[in-house]
């Protein structure tokens, strides 16, 4: 049954969420869009995850202290109304403060911080500089282009531009705001428009698309949309798409072009919905895998389908938007991260860019989990990267009743004596998403409803001593036990909500494929599980991973301490967004795919020994 | 009446020419196209335009040895059939060896001797490396196009290219040639192709315009071809081409238009009679007239016809030929020379990038003579540049039997008892080109057939000691006195060919606006004509300029030495082609065009005052 939930609010950022009573608030954050910085895990020992507790009236609430938040905080503090966001579960509605000094470092803060390296992180390819010139006058003929430069610097012009310049200058008395990307003069605005510079971050999903707005004057993200890539509708892996473009001869311009113009509508989506200008996007970066990639830019992927498995490119691309047909700006630009190898991609290498793995003390571990599942082994200045065929089951796809994290999807389960749940945007679920995929797993693994091999438990062999809520779940469907997760009275769509033992089968083989990537990286490496002093676990599959869990049903080694895994969300669309905002972080992009060695799995005999292994869960 | 010529080989080039009788063999070289160095002005002293005779049968001719010859060659030299080709009349017709050290340094290599500075000529912005890839292989799955990369090093690439390479390395077995055009690839072509790489230089000039093919390779010029620049049926001068585009709705288009289709005919023209393939053809490099450049690119010319007369670019243009529309390779590109002000362009700053002027030990003066007739001083470190309106009549328009200096033009006039031409490629006369309308006026002027203010001698007036056969010529032309040049039995066209009264006042007021200028740069430095140490002469009228003649007709001061004159030829055409070939000498002239101050004219007193003075002929 679906509890009641509780309505928290966060200052300054004015996000609410609701969730469940006893959800710790470092997990509320999370639900409302806010990352709270917690390398200690949510332990309580680092005392990064500070927050302020205001009652309704705007006093300190009643929530009492916990012993770490003794220790951490003091009693000052403490009467000030802070507490650990980590320690401190909900228990009433309420408003709390977040300095922003506890908030996750956004990415670019992140990179800024790389072992005190002084990187310039707001030098975004598009800039935008307001210029006043003098007027020509009798002794003062100055060409129009070399005035223009004078203002602003060196820059490059293309024809058109060049054409436009003399009569823009004059309209506009010789003021204005330049727009330059990449060095390219673009246009010339009238009026101060310095605050109007806006880009667009695109995640490029083989299941998924996410876009971001980004606003390129003060590094804010003022908008996310995502869609299914309607491109799954020719098969849900990279494969069968490679294999659509191969054998139909419009195939590859067809998976361009609709792909594309879902980007395209995303953009309008979100310039609508942030109130801001089509003209004043300048720029779209793209990261997906590399596949995806070659599809967006019509760059024929048939390679990536015969062995050696070729990407085409590899390096980063900067195009012209026109070239592509991005519906910015005319004279925007777009820019696609560099990739690895033909499964590793520009996805992979935005968890490398945004994580800084690379630069951890001790080996380092990070885990992106799409359709494909990327790991990435940071060790003693090397770098290992695999790709695995997970699969979309995380994503909600090839999942009966799965869905993206998106409203309406249950995106939390915990089981004991009856089944909770919490459903995003707090409205009657129609589907569940990765997360709650994995805790529902992890919950029935833990009630002994799923086998170790993944046999679910059919209605007679039902533990004697099982809840009679969870006995109710237990149903036959398709011939097979099935687990209602909501009743037809609690859903949206007026049918039940259930766990099929074929979306069980998926799980094992989604989860399997990542866990044996992860094992065979380790062992190359010659490390154990343990030896890893940061896991990073990124992927859209939710708003938050619950670490127990992902242990539980074998995605991450259970001998990986707890607090040293660190849930990431989406990497692909924050390096996107990264390298929006910052040349050094393309120079870094670039570096870190060059840097990385790709290991080819597809014919590694310990991968297919360790996937037969990691199929089975835990028994623990 | 036309005398007969003689026709002279030059070896080991076999160009030819024909040329009258006594005809210094430095100026029969230069009839077929060769230009030998001759510092001196062909005074014999240098002793750098050294030649060597061979009889029709290989041997030594019968050509004595003058008295400078002696000097500078030595028995020996003198004894295998070397000569001075300044000091050697044509007699009879021969074969004559021109040594590669006595060619003038072509334009690159002059600007390779400035001052000893160590300058690579050879680095043109396109350029072709044959690179031959190990083919992708288990275990080396490196991306397309960093293979390539890692063959050639870093280039920059657009959407189409990068689309393009998979499949182009493929059909290839990796291996070929790869264009970059200013470090952006731009083809991959089958095989090695590095010997074919070619480009097209421009003058636009407002009268005429000059297209040569080079081969980028070797840096040989391959072929010139020439037409009127078809604008000059909207006015013969720029303002009246600023006026049309600024009248007409479509008026820039139509300018525009018409002059690109002239220059991709020409560009056909060369590929054409060169046997190259126009997609060997990476890039065209323009040098005009501000307007002319501004018109070729359809950028707005509006505000150069308005007070101050400002430019719209000023920096030089680098361009996608498919963004302006030349008929090049796709993906080649454009360049065009930076200016210095409204009315001093590219052109201009091609003749001094050339001539080196700046780097002259000196006062250095350049007058580079087209429908404008430009001027630079170069004098202490300084450099100031001016145009005067001089118009066309130096190009033989608004000239009633004028011409461009192309085939069956009548080029040099000589008299003495009678008159002598030579015609450009030994035809019947169609016209007179500039250098022969300066020969006869100065002629005329000395058997005083012209008055010094201008008026011709009505043939009541004629001196009594006239030969009869100038007598006459001299005939009434429009109710006014006219000179004929050839007769109408001697003419291509059954028409005689004759100088009239309204011509030698165009050829006033063309000759008069330049020296004006001249006049004026000199007073502004404080100089005097004689103070100037070399003074290079350069424009179209002509294949040679003969330098008596030009101070005769008082357009060059008398008072400067004739051995420091030098005839440059087309330095805007040199320009374009030497900007084609490296990317030092598009520094160059940027540096140029930015350190050189632009002297307005139109409204100087000094000017005007100049002006009517130099309309008067010198009496001497």
């Amino acid at each position: 049954m679906p509890e009641a939930e509780i309505p928290i609010t966060f200052q300054p950022s004015g996000k609410t969420t609701r969730v469940r009573r006893g959800t710790p608030l470092l997990e509320a954050a999370a639900g409302a869009g806010l990352t709270l910085d917690s390398p200690c895990g949510g332990e309580g020992t680092c005392g990064k995850c500070r927050v302020r507790l205001l009652g309704t009236n705007g006093k300190p609430g009643p929530s009492p202290p916990g012993p770490a938040e003794l220790r951490r905080l003091g009693t000052e503090e403490i009467d000030e109304g802070f507490r650990l966001a980590c320690q401190t579960p909900v228990a009433e509605p309420m408003t709390v403060e977040v300095p922003e000094s506890s908030l996750l470092a956004s990415h670019y803060q992140i990179l800024s911080d790389w072992k005190g390296r002084s990187i310039d992180t707001r030098d975004p390819a598009v800039a935008k500089r307001y210029v006043e010139m003098p007027e020509p006058a009798r002794g003062d003929d100055q060409p129009d282009l070399l005035r223009l430069q004078n203002a602003l610097g060196p820059f490059d012009i293309d024809l058109e531009m060049a054409r436009l310049i003399p009569g823009r200058l004059r309209e506009n008395q010789f003021r204005g705001t330049a727009v330059t990307a990449d060095g390219r003069l673009i246009d010339f605005e009238p009026g101060d428009t310095t605050g109007q510079c806006f880009a667009v971050a695109v995640d490029v999903g083989t299941t998924t698309l996410v876009a971001m707005l980004v606003d390129l004057s003060t590094g804010e993200e003022l908008g996310v949309v995502s869609r299914l890539n309607p491109q799954t509708r020719f098969g849900d892996d990279v494969l069968t798409r490679i294999l659509h473009a191969r054998e139909k001869s419009d195939g590859l311009a067809e998976l361009h072009g609709i792909v594309l113009d879902a980007v395209n509508e995303m953009i309008g989506e979100l310039v609508e919905r942030g109130d801001v200008a089509r003209r004043h996007v300048y720029e779209v970066s793209f990261a997906g895998n590399t596949t995806m990639q070659q599809l967006l830019c019509r760059i024929d992927p048939q390679f990536l389908g015969e062995v050696p498995f070729v990407p085409g490119v590899g390096r980063s691309l900067r195009l012209a938007a026109a070239d592509l047909g991005l519906a910015i700006h005319p004279r925007g630009v777009g820019y696609v991260l560099p990739v690895i190898g033909g499964f590793v991609g520009g996805d992979t290498v935005s968890g490398m860019l945004v994580t800084a793995m690379a630069e951890e003390e001790g080996p380092s571990l990070l885990v992106d989990i799409g359709t494909n599942g990327e790991i990435v082994l940071a060790a003693e200045g090397k770098l290992l990267a695999a790709a695995t065929a997970a699969g979309p089951a995380f994503e909600g796809a090839r999942i009966e009743h799965g869905m993206r994290g998106g409203h309406g999807a249950i995106e939390k389960v915990t089981i004991d004596d009856g089944l909770h749940y919490s459903v995003i945007g707090g409205v009657k679920p129609i589907g569940f998403c990765g997360s709650a995929l994995i805790d529902v797993a992890a919950e029935l693994l833990r009630h002994k409803l799923i086998s170790p091999e993944g046999r679910m438990t059919w209605p007679v062999d039902l533990p004697e001593d099982l809840p009679e809520d969870l006995r109710q779940r237990v149903v036959i469907h398709n011939d097979h036990p099935a687990f209602v997760i909501a009743g037809e009275t609690e859903t949206g769509t007026g049918k039940p909500i259930l766990l099929s033992q074929r979306d069980v089968r998926q799980l094992q083989l989604a989860s399997g494929a990542i866990r044996a990537g992860i094992v065979v990286l380790l062992r190359r490496a010659g490390l154990e599980p343990a030896d890893l002093r940061r896991v990073f676990v990124a992927g859209g599959f939710g708003n938050f991973i619950r670490r127990t869990n992902a242990q539980r049903i074998g995605l991450l080694p259970e001998q990986i301490p707890r607090d040293r895994i660190r849930y990431q969300g989406n990497a692909s669309l924050a390096g996107a967004r990264l390298t929006a905002m910052s040349l050094v972080a393309r120079r870094q992009a670039e570096e870190l795919a060059r840097r990385t060695e790709h290991v080819d799995l597809s014919f590694d005999y310990h991968f297919q020994e360790s996937f037969a292994e990691a199929m089975i869960f835990p028994s623990g």
